[in-house]
């Protein structure tokens, strides 16, 4: 696709502008009069609605149970454990007053949900019969956030928030292993995009987490997003909660535990990797719209009823929208490629008298013209192709924009010229962290599960390193 | 079932204590460390994903679109409509601080999100062509009640809220009938709970509506449950927040619109019309497990086998749970009558040897031998016949604790003595509505769609009056 929607601006002149008016021009969302806040409008809802359906599948699928906890954290629970209040704290709204009345204790707006989960877990497990817990809670929660970008970083945010307790280290720590690789799963094989992943170093882990695991995605500008998080918590909590069970040997013994969560952030990782200059590309396994039908000369004798019968034939087996409105057929063609439907269908007079129509892909524009006979199998087949399309140039994207380096110099040149994600040698000290980040704004989006030990010395410091990191600029 | 679990309070004692012994011995919820908020286990959000999943399915075969408006509402926003904020001021929490900033204009939490809608129309709407708006979105809402409990009042509640704008106040009005149909219909047919339709008087409805629509239902103690409402908004909200369209003859014109919700507050109406003095009682088409197999001598040769084998073959048709755990059979029974399960496979190895299970309903007792070669069969019926069973009794227990009343001594006879609903003519008097509100502590829960014209003169007033009402208390 060669050609460029006017209503947008070029991707490659200002990548930020560009995706301010995709969110906006292919309906996902409008701006609300709440500083920080979007509204999904029906388009964007419609993702989430099929993100939720696919991810809470893979969800109950390995045992876990979906609960919903009230939106309000009494101030003196969310202090209960040190680390991880110092972690929210600045970003809480806090209600001193309901109506007339000053509240004693003052109510916080869930940041996450952590510490009710805890109360929670201490009201409710006494045995280890009681074990594991698997809870799991779809809401919104609130951070307040001095800049904010649709999807990105909004005040309140949709998403998922998995709380889970457990007899021992180690049942926590595969549970919080485990749900990552269900959501690298999700992303690979639903999302269509490519992630890495790895641990998070101290400085970037969970306030209040031992252990940090991660998924992280390449934009099409280079730059990282933090795409998924699961926390192995240890027993902190649960000694700060007084979370405890009797084990099999009659002993009292506190629960690990794990939480996990993703977000409506998703939906702006989609858009920065399958984007393109004509709006939005989506894949089909979350199109709100998989298919567009469009009549070509819909006033001549025979094609409205053509393009009818062709959608009641396959609405049953796709997401299917037929377009009859009076609008030309080029006017649709530009919305429906601004709103990233994966296939387009043209019907018109001569199509029909052969027995035709005409797909048209909005991954790469090809076209092709099938038979109405088997055009089922066609869509079908098409739409997998679409949806393996993208992982694999999501992924080739990626690969081109991962650079190697060995020394400062290098990773300054990288960093400065080619973004992309920078693979070196790291010290594990949190001084050579901090000094990238301060010189390069690129931080350690994670140490991977698959080290590739490309040398012994520290990219920053030069000593002894025998930890592979990734180095990104990150949203 | 004369026999009764001692675990809970005897309804006809304190009914308010046996609702709060049900909600809490079948695990439906639990208390938070937060005033007037519960946390839904699982077990209580799983009738709560049932319902969603099928009153979202009524929705969008209407149309409609989900959607998701942010939860804030800035202050001044909410104060736009006069009525609307007035109706719901007392009860809003408000935000005047976010971390250390004073917000210039508060946030208020949506006690409902009729402005933000209303904000959103005006900035969306041009033409008729972009009419009619059918949006819903299932969300939760913040009213700061004196006194709460669990379902039926609570601080914060799930609910949905659909919020419409059309061209015309004739479509409007259709909608909001319409929506009325579509609850009357859930509630009949997947709650099992009789209703009746009408609409509420000038002092009840809703702030800022012209009509509001009501279908009430009867509680096990003749108190009224209003179970869920449509409003006719008419253009007054259109008229404060500028939603104008340009019609079909190019001229400005202001929408009508509507809205209409329903809430977890129908789970609380699931207990209270269904439940005994064994716990809850649940129709099958929301209950999370429709079918309890319980092994008898599990340690028996066989027995397990058989219970697994059975479980296999019936999973994918019903929501089934196998008990397997150590605890005795009668344990088990109890536990699952507690919850409400339909129905309860008993397999032992007499049975086994017989190629039979025993079936027992949890509305009546009854008991059942049925051949394993048909048990699906048996049980597909036997849950219809307990879903349209349970919907019965309801209706019988309504019909017959609804009372035709002419004078105030009647009145007040009935109101006394005999809780249910009271049919009574009404002169449209705000003065005698008010009079026995207060004499009685009834009021008119609506007027009925079917007017019963039981004579010509006021209950109260004893003037000339044309309009049949429905009295009673309510929850």
């Amino acid at each position: 696709m060669n050609k460029k929607n006017e209503a947008i601006t070029d991707m490659n002149v200002d990548f930020a502008q560009w995706y301010t008016d995709v969110v906006k021009k292919s309906e996902l969302i409008d701006y609300s009069p709440v500083r920080g806040c979007v509204i999904l409008r029906p388009y964007g809802y419609g993702i989430w609605e099929l993100i939720q359906k696919q991810l809470d599948a893979m969800f109950k699928e390995g045992g876990h149970e979906n609960v919903y906890m009230p939106m309000f954290l009494p101030k003196s629970l969310l202090q209960k454990e040190a680390d991880h209040v110092e972690g929210f704290a600045p970003e809480v709204l806090t209600i001193t007053h309901a109506g007339d009345e000053e509240l004693v204790d003052p109510l916080c707006i869930r940041p996450t949900s952590e510490v009710l989960f805890c109360e929670h877990f201490s009201n409710t497990i006494q045995s280890y019969r009681d074990l594991p817990k698997l809870y799991n809670q779809w809401c919104s929660v609130v951070r307040w956030e001095k800049t904010t970008r649709p999807f990105l970083r909004t005040t309140e945010f949709l998403w998922q928030e998995g709380h889970t307790a457990h007899a021992s280290e180690e049942e926590a720590q595969k549970e919080a292993k485990t749900m990552l690789d269900v959501y690298t799963d999700f992303f690979e094989n639903v999302l269509a995009i490519p992630v890495i992943r790895g641990r998070k170093s101290e400085k970037e882990k969970f306030a209040g987490a031992v252990t940090t695991y991660t998924i992280e995605s390449m934009m099409h500008d280079g730059k990282a997003l933090q795409s998924g998080t699961t926390h192995y918590l240890g027993d902190g909590f649960a000694k700060a909660f007084d979370i405890t069970f009797t084990d099999k040997e009659n002993k009292l013994t506190h629960v690990h535990q794990t939480s996990w969560g993703v977000s409506t952030r998703m939906i702006g990782g989609i858009i920065m990797v399958h984007g393109d200059n004509n709006g939005l590309v989506l894949p089909p396994k979350i199109a709100p719209i998989q298919v567009a039908i469009i009549p070509i000369a819909q006033n001549k004798e025979g094609v409205l009823e053509a393009v009818t019968n062709l959608h009641e034939e396959i609405k049953s087996q796709f997401r299917v929208k037929l377009d009859i409105s009076d609008k030309t057929p080029g006017f649709k063609f530009s919305e429906y490629e601004m709103k990233g439907v994966p296939l387009r269908v043209e019907l018109g007079p001569k199509d029909i008298e052969a027995g035709n129509a005409v797909l048209v892909r909005r991954d790469n524009g090809e076209k092709k013209v099938v038979s109405l006979s088997n055009i089922e199998e066609e869509i079908e087949k098409t739409l997998e192709e679409i949806q393996q399309g993208l992982y694999n140039n999501a992924k080739e994207a990626k690969e081109a924009k991962t650079y190697s380096v060995a020394t400062l110099q290098q990773f300054e040149e990288v960093i400065t010229q080619k973004p992309g994600f920078i693979k070196a040698m790291w010290c594990e000290s949190g001084e050579c962290e901090e000094k990238i980040k301060k010189d390069f704004s690129a931080t350690i989006r994670c140490l991977p599960y698959e080290q590739e030990i490309i040398g012994d010395t520290c990219v920053c410091c030069g000593e002894k390193a025998e930890m592979q990191a990734i180095f990104a600029r990150a949203y």
